[in-house]
């Protein structure tokens, strides 16, 4: 038990969250002594004031330096300057965020190759009519069975990764003002894994060496990630488990069941959790639970691995980034099931504070201190009938009196594809075009990103969708953006009541919330396809929509990613928390202003939402007027 | 001018370098104030102690974080903890390395595809017996011309970089037994690019979270890299430019000549420097430059660019790394022409306080204040003629007075690719086997890598050559390690009156220095196709060689990789500079001792170059033991 005094306690829970469920598990874990990601936060105060700044490198041994002028310190042993070395830092982020979402992407492309094989374990192909009209983008015959053009569309975004293609056909989804931006910049993408592997190769030393030289690189390598990595990740998870169409569903901490066997898939990818799910569903599972003295299983969605089961099968979810350590310190979760990306290394930690297992699953992402059952599309079915089983077997465990569930889950409803959306339309896009042409919605922003412990934990996502909806400015979210939303009761089509008449008047004649969930991080190419879309149908670039970015509580390397895609693709986009460049008054310049002249975009930093939703609101009037509506 | 103190001044030389020229010239520096990296390593004491031991982070905006158990601060924001944090630095630093040799190997790739469509500038096949010989290899039909071999092979070599294939055939050169290694630790790379995304995949907060699991990818990564990219650029530079053959040559800071234009080669690809070479070498050309007062043209090798020139061309070298910015103050430089790695972005700062122009040529590596000239296998001739006029033209600007020539060069014999030792040696490497077995040379060890002021300046790498030889034990070498030889008049057969008697002996039977200049960092390919040939021709694996790695002046990112693939290889391999990993025990145990489990390999450390020959000669001692020899 923790001997923090009570007022204590009061002020940091009210510091950290606005999440109501996560604030009484806050106060439970601090009076408990369970480390959370704030305690950490606090533990790693006072911050380096170089590294923040992104003045401090240790790429190369002759090495470590710092850039610290008061000290003479000008130039680091190699004669990179300030400038260099942020914009090294920078890239080398941008770069990790676009091989992760991209790598994602080269997996799940791999299961469709195995499916068109016949040689995968339990997948299928879901959505038979998306795969024929991808593989007629790619010239692919489909006059035959869906499984051989399973396997030749496999192939063809298999190539995209490669060298040899020397182009990404998905850019060709873009509007050709778009296009002909990235052509003339010199920042089309080449291939998914050679810009990525270019990158960095400019981060070694004596490569790169112009600052700006190197960020247009990282749009470049960032494109691949949106237009291509990314992009191959949305469409064959769609092929294989279905194009998401509106659900509804609950989220928070409140999903959890006390009488239940609670399984918690969090990650990224749907190859794993569709799998899960097969299997908890199985008439030997569910036997299996009651016999050791459940009443059923109950999948929970936690993170990206949460939104996809959310979009395609309604699953509830236990919250986003910051609830990942709050839902095992419920007492009641009897496994928490992982793949990769953004789970915390110290999760097995905070699990054996109780009697919760953790499950890696990647070869990638083996955790110390977990279960490991490997995962591959060869064995997934065995793999995930032993990860069910292991839960199951492990809700006997539990300790009654460590069981915490903070509340009631609120209801959501997702599954907004940009298939569902036109289908939700009439069957195209018009009316919404309609509507922002007579001004009934002034815009559309993207709200995208994480948490971090700088934002309050869902106030930078909330505050500005809800400031936006109510400026007649629809949302469309996605990762744990838009969990933040529907924990805070906004992905309902009752949420409208929130919404400025315009806005809420096509929501009400529609049917549909204000705020759009549209999938997980790789889903922010839903995003694209949207934008691509409405540029298209007003025969314009992306660059004159009245539309905008933002990443309020952004951490990851993958953000930096979508927000630089964001950016190339000609979306204005306001940060919430600053990167770590601001030792490169040079760097921020480019960012801020000069990438204006470039790709017709820019960046913003703002961690005020209000400050932020201001800027948006403004952007989006400026488009309209250019645009004479 | 310096106020500095003459005794500072000579303290500071004696402290820099055994380079005899570069002293003199560092001497020059001091007095006349021009900044060299020496200057600039002084300039960054003290250095960060979390940076130095790899104990921060800030890879995400959550952070940075640091490790600092004395204040509590044992794991970072995410959960990340000292080991898992320091592997994460060493693994980017490993992709870094890994992606700038393979995204060398995959430009002349390139270069090789446009001369088979016969739309490069300028390229031909040189080496058309080494291209039919590697093409059976890939299986590609040789009964036919050889440009349309060059065709196809560039595709399959480019093919390499890709997903779909999932292996490489490079490593099929590996001995059956070493192979067989990769296969059952599960790091036989599937594809040069793929290993460097997944590797940065794996660096994302929430992927790789066990410190060993990540080096291990590492090790996959960095194969990918020596039996991959760097092989591919050997092979292709060989086919395009000639397979290098034992060539006179001169070295050190003395071939500069106050009667011609000088131009410095410096960089990497000899896709650059061969075309200049060529442009340099015209009648046009050689008029211009007496037009201009000069007597000729003297073309000047520096780093690798420079080891690819003497290695085929015979053309003299100026030095390595640490020579640099010294051939620019000798102030007779008229040109210095740069494509990328390991070019000190500070040169044209440098440049500055004298006439010499820096023309870089890369779009990778626009550097600031640089000239540029952009240079591609489609312009290539044309480029090299605007770049060699330029220089010639700013033979005029020299001031005389300025002008530094410090002595004289020494004589250095190179050229020592496999296929000319293998010549040297009548045919077959039998009798280098033989010489092994009878004990008239001990072993081999491969020396390479870099500059580091963490070392004095050749002194790493001379002490340990000459110690080896000593004890009869041959070394073969690259990049700058080969050259501080050179310098140093190791690569003369002349200097086997330096070696024991039976390594004395085989040198003057077979006519070769004791120690071999085998090319630059990419050339470390040389080196494994050596140790395959030599483990196959005893029916062994290469972890039974008596052979061992060392880089005992290594900095860079490419260092690490080629350290990575020697061990991974089986190669024991000590380093001079200790790598940011001190703030992790567990990753030093991992790297000094664990991955002798997995590989048969290990590394050491050891700044002191004649203790690291101790560490190096009872390891060949006791695999000659173990071999029964």
């Amino acid at each position: 038990m923790s001997l923090m005094n009570p007022k204590v306690i009061h002020e940091k829970v009210e510091e950290r969250t606005i999440d109501e469920l996560a604030k009484k598990t806050i106060e439970h874990c601090l009076k408990e002594g369970i480390e959370t990601v704030w305690d950490r936060s606090e533990m790693q105060e006072p911050q380096c004031k170089w590294c923040s700044t992104g003045l401090s490198c240790s790429r190369c041994t002759m090495g470590p330096c710092r850039i610290i002028p008061e000290r003479n310190r000008v130039r680091g042993v190699c004669g990179a300057d300030a400038d260099l070395i942020v914009a090294r830092n920078l890239l080398d982020m941008l770069t990790t965020g676009a091989a992760a979402h991209s790598d994602h992407g080269r997996e799940i492309a791999e299961t469709l190759l195995l499916v068109g094989k016949g040689e995968s374990s339990g997948y299928t192909i879901k959505d038979t009519e998306k795969l024929f009209a991808i593989a007629e983008e790619y010239n692919i015959p489909t006059d035959r069975a869906a499984i051989e053009v399973a396997h030749d569309l496999a192939l063809a975004f298999l190539d995209e990764f490669g060298t040899i293609k020397g182009e990404l056909e998905l850019c060709r989804r873009a509007p050709d003002a778009t296009y002909a931006i990235w052509e003339e910049a010199g920042i089309l993408p080449r291939g998914i894994d050679r810009e990525i592997v270019e990158a960095m190769h400019r981060v070694h030393m004596g490569v790169g060496a112009h600052y700006a030289n190197m960020l247009l690189h990282g749009l470049r390598t960032a494109l691949g990630d949106g237009w291509g990595g990314s992009m191959i990740g949305t469409e064959v998870s769609d092929i294989l488990f279905g194009t998401p169409t509106p659900v509804e569903s609950m989220m928070n901490l409140g999903v959890i069941k006390e009488d239940q066997v609670n399984i918690t898939l969090h990650g990224h990818n749907p190859m794993l959790s569709e799998m899960i799910v097969e299997a908890a569903e199985s008439e030997v599972m569910q036997a299996l639970a009651k016999k050791n003295g459940a009443t059923g299983i109950n999948l929970i969605g936690l993170c990206c691995t949460g939104n996809e089961l959310l979009m395609r099968r309604g699953i509830p979810m236990a919250g986003n980034h910051f609830n990942q350590e709050l839902v095992i310190a419920t007492g009641a979760l009897d496994a928490m099931i992982v793949d990769y990306q953004c789970i915390f290394p110290s999760l097995p930690r905070t699990a054996s504070c109780f009697h919760t297992k953790i499950i890696s699953t990647s070869q990638k992402a083996k955790i110390p201190g977990s279960y490991y059952v490997e995962f591959s599309p060869e064995n997934a079915t065995e793999a995930a009938e032993t990860i069910v089983m292991t839960a199951v077997e492990n809700f006997k465990n539990r300790i009654p009196e460590r069981i915490f569930i903070p509340g009631k889950p609120v209801a959501v409803t997702a599954g907004f594809s940009v298939e569902a959306i036109t289908k939700a339309l009439g069957g195209t896009l018009q009316p919404l075009v309609d509507a922002i042409a007579s001004g009934k919605i002034r815009g559309a922003v993207g709200i995208v990103g994480c948490n971090n412990p700088k934002i309050k934990h869902d106030y930078g996502h909330v505050t500005l969708a809800k400031e936006l909806i109510k400026h007649d400015i629809l949302c469309v979210e996605t990762g744990c953006a838009a969990v933040a939303s529907g924990k805070a009761g906004l992905l309902t089509p009752d949420a409208c009541f929130l919404a400025g008449d315009g806005l809420k008047g096509i929501c009400k004649a529609v049917g549909i919330p204000p705020v759009l969930h549209m999938g997980s991080c790789v889903d922010c190419s839903r995003i694209l396809v949207l934008l691509a879309a409405l540029a298209n149908t007003l025969g314009v670039g992306i660059h004159q929509l009245p539309v905008a970015g933002a990443a309020p509580e952004w951490y990851s390397q993958k953000a930096v990613s979508i927000g630089a895609y964001f950016v190339a693709s000609g979306v204005y986009t306001v940060l919430g928390p600053m990167p770590n460049i601001s030792g490169s008054p040079a760097v921020i310049d480019l960012l801020t202003n000069g990438l204006e002249g470039v790709v017709n975009a820019k960046f913003a930093v703002e961690p005020d939402p209000l400050k932020a939703a201001e800027l948006i609101i403004t952007h989006i009037e400026e488009k309209r007027k250019a645009l004479g509506i």
